[in-house]
């Protein structure tokens, strides 16, 4: 199958052409300054045509086009929920209709990290398995879930799609999500610089020389003997696991795949999340396998074709049914 | 449907004859001194004998048994896998054969909390609902999952199953199941008794009287107005607080239904739950009802038509699948 897919993050647009487990072509926009969806679309359209033309094929050669996008959507009316700041006018676009106006092909969208998870689940770390939860460590915490095979998504499309927002601090900070003591609220990129505000004797770290602090500085403090460098990064790493804990408690997944753009220090969080999951999660079954995602940016891309195939199966299944 | 329904919980066995919404006849056996469940087997087996024939029943007019287990169980094999100190034989034994022998009936296992879950979705809090979190405060803390009108199970039967043991302080204490800092660590009948013997200053509260203490004893020391045992319950309610949330952004439910021997306080811990909830639950579709369990220790046999029937549906579509 071949597919379009658009990756909708926070500050790029990426857009591709995708066969199966291969992006044939792919090209990114900036979008660091659109402030709405509608001002960017145009020229998401004109990036998508070329890809298609410029590799000498038609659109009635697509299948059609996956948009994934980091935002709370229901999959099933293609509609945004909830946006996070970016992209405050996605809940009043008609995607369905653009793609169907520009392109005459079906569309369907899905929050970025769910598209993520079906990218690995295709051709990345969860190939092979049913049963996936996917966390992404970055700016938030993401936590996605695949259940037998097929994404959970529940009543409001609002399950197994949040799992950075579970409290892993009943009385901590409050989180963007409105939460309190959230994983993402005591543990992420736009979390950081206030947990390192708060910290005792935070002056006399060789943290406080950065203006613009995140997670490559910290893990380099630490690596390089600051004590609180390191009594933050321990902190950040229990509380990744316990996120972990929970996502494999709520989900009973075979394997854990995390992924974001933190695991550029993969050989410290790895070892430390799987042994902190091989000894505390309650997996009497055995035990849950722990995995860097594979595929990096891609992953969302790749997603495209499992998420237009099993629209496509599930929209066989209620046509059989009705006859 | 008629069925037979055992509810084994950890001092009583309970076994009832069960007609639709409806608990026609039931008979408590006191367990509290078995060690074993091969032990209780021969009682159980003339209780439910006896319920069949007192009834004027016979079992030709009876679908199956359904078991309730505080247990990890398969439900699509009816074996136990993982038991919590009690009727640790539980494993070893075919509780399906014991049922085919004695009464020609099929048999089927469930987690006892996923069974109550069942019985308030037919005729209790949950009736009317297709997607619904239920939470049991007592002893340990259940929290079981039903998603689109169906018990979500996942890979190994513990998905939507152990809710309780999500961890709500990543460095907290540690739990029975192994983890550290779940809610049931820091906020149950089993762990109430270690949090308060490390409170600072208990020795000068009210509840340093009592040798053996509980939410009973708790609640009424609040409510007299001791300090410490208001902190205490305090602490508590937040810890269930903040276990709903994450059960809500877990699973996505419409409804949050609490039951368990903690509810004899429901004055105290509903408003204080719901107003968490609805405060910061992350739902941009509305907001999650939160309402008592209806049923009490009735809950359990009365998910026994329900689960009876899922497998029947079940069967019957693999049957015509395999047709």
């Amino acid at each position: 199958m071949r597919a379009l897919g658009i990756d909708l993050g926070g500050t790029h647009a990426t857009c591709g052409l995708v066969e199966d487990r291969r992006i044939i072509a792919h090209e990114t926009l900036d979008t660091n300054r659109a402030k709405s969806l509608r001002a960017v679309l145009p020229n998401i359209s004109d990036a998508l045509h070329r890809l298609v033309k410029d590799n000498g094929l038609s659109l009635q050669e697509i299948s059609g086009i996956a948009v994934g996008i980091a935002c709370l959507v229901d999959s099933r009316t293609t509609r945004v929920l909830a946006t996070h700041g970016k992209y405050d006018d996605a809940g009043d676009i008609d995607l369905g209709g653009w793609s169907r106006e520009k392109f005459d092909l079906p569309l369907r969208i899905e929050n970025d990290a769910r598209m993520a998870l079906l990218g690995e689940y295709l051709a990345g770390a969860a190939r092979g398995f049913s049963d996936v939860v996917m966390m992404t460590l970055g700016t938030g915490i993401g936590g996605v879930t695949m259940i037998e095979g097929k994404l959970l998504r529940g009543k409001h499309s609002q399950a197994g799609c949040i799992g950075g927002h579970f409290p892993v601090l009943f009385s901590g900070r409050p989180c963007s999500c409105g939460g309190i003591g959230c994983a993402e609220a005591e543990a992420s990129g736009w979390s950081l610089p206030a947990v390192l505000n708060d910290w005792p004797g935070i002056a006399s770290s060789a943290l406080a020389k950065y203006s613009n602090i995140g997670f490559k500085e910290l893990f380099a403090e630490a690596a390089a003997g600051d004590t609180i460098a390191r009594d933050v990064r321990d902190r950040c790493l229990k509380i990744w696991a316990a996120d972990a804990v929970a996502l494999i408690h709520a989900y009973d997944p075979e394997i854990l795949v995390i992924g974001g753009g933190i695991m550029k220090s993969a050989e410290v969080i790895l070892p430390a999340i799987e042994s902190h999951v091989h000894r505390h999660a309650w997996t009497p079954w055995g035990k849950v396998q722990v995995r860097a995602a594979e595929l990096g940016n891609n992953a969302a891309l790749l997603g495209a074709v499992p998420l237009l195939s099993e629209c496509m199966s599930e929209e066989t299944r209620k046509v059989s049914q009705s006859h």
